[in-house]
């Protein structure tokens, strides 16, 4: 069986959670603890000098590592449910929607570059928190006017199944929420949160619906 | 033909730039000053809300946005020469190291976060250069240790041609350069990097090689 190194809370840990589900494929999670700072010791290390989760490991012991590369390798290998749309065009736009979260917002808020900020102005109070809640915004301002530029119909973003653009996106809005960012200032980004948190294969990759999350 | 609307020093335009000349595509440049702020005015958010360069804009007026989504198109669409690997894993590992990049190095030290940090800390100096600096050493240390681990034989990353992983690797060298940190630090990143620059593809490609960099 396949193993996943990951965290609860790392929202690109989530996003290949939620791929998992929507293919149908177990895998043994292995938990991270990145407050723990798990990831920057030399055990995991090993697993990814980069000291990141997630780390895919197949069966014969290679890895693959970052989110969107373990989302394509899925596509690759386990070919039905496709998360992505049928045309070229369609296709380059789901992974652009993806992009837009993996490259252009998430980067920003996440926990080494809050701890980073806090580090060089110490005697700020909420530096970190307000810096993630200033690239989220932008983030997802930019996302929700991308989104209304898109001819959509259906349920999810491309019919009538969730796939690779609301794997990255729901995980966003959770950070969202974390930092006080409102994602109902944002109605189709809320709107497409409100279908995918009813779907199975979300519910169960949540962060607080895991193994290593703390008991409430 | 198709467009590209790019800026000569983006370094998501160039990973662009580098295949299309890889692929032997020709489209039309459309240079978009980000340095003017072009980027963020009406004109060009029509043609991306998220007022962002590259995009690429298909003959039916049809828009991509996102580098790598437009690589994934290119790649769709023209077949040979593949930028990625044969087999799901290697694809897989030339992906992720593209998106070590795309995703954990390179939005870390663009433009808008170093006038973000700037605007922030308007009294310390080289706040904005030494911001990129730290992000920059710590992307590159983290390529150059997954480097060491992969089973590498030929010139390029996979085999004897360039493609995918070197797409991207090659714009960030080339910024990490701008903001003082030492390629030849990293012996594989700088073995590759002189690989990469004696090929056409990357020096038809380089910024400042584009109609809109300013004349030296």
């Amino acid at each position: 069986m396949m193993k996943l190194y990951g965290y609860w809370r790392s929202s690109a840990s989530y996003r290949v959670r939620i791929a998992l589900n929507l293919k149908g494929v177990d895998v043994e999670h292995v938990p991270v603890n990145l407050r723990m700072t798990e990831h920057r010791q030399s055990a995991f290390k090993d697993v990814n000098p980069a000291a990141a989760v997630p780390v895919l490991v197949l069966e014969n012991g290679q890895r693959i590592t970052q989110s969107l590369a373990i989302l394509d390798y899925l596509e690759d290998t386990v070919k039905e449910p496709s998360l992505l749309p049928s045309t070229a065009t369609d296709k380059a736009v789901a992974r652009s929607l993806a992009l837009l979260v993996a490259c252009d917002t998430s980067p920003l808020q996440n926990l080494k570059v809050q701890n980073f900020v806090k580090s060089t102005n110490p005697h700020t109070e909420d530096v970190g928190v307000n810096w993630a809640n200033h690239w989220i915004t932008e983030g997802l301002a930019s996302l929700e006017a991308t989104l209304a530029n898109l001819p959509l119909n259906g349920t999810f973003l491309f019919g009538d199944q969730p796939g690779w653009a609301e794997c990255v996106i729901i995980p966003q809005l959770y950070n969202a929420e974390r930092f006080g960012v409102e994602v109902s200032n944002y109605p189709r980004l809320s709107a497409l949160q409100t279908h995918c948190l009813a779907h199975d294969a979300f519910q169960q990759a949540a962060p607080e619906n895991q193994p290593d999350a703390p008991a409430l």
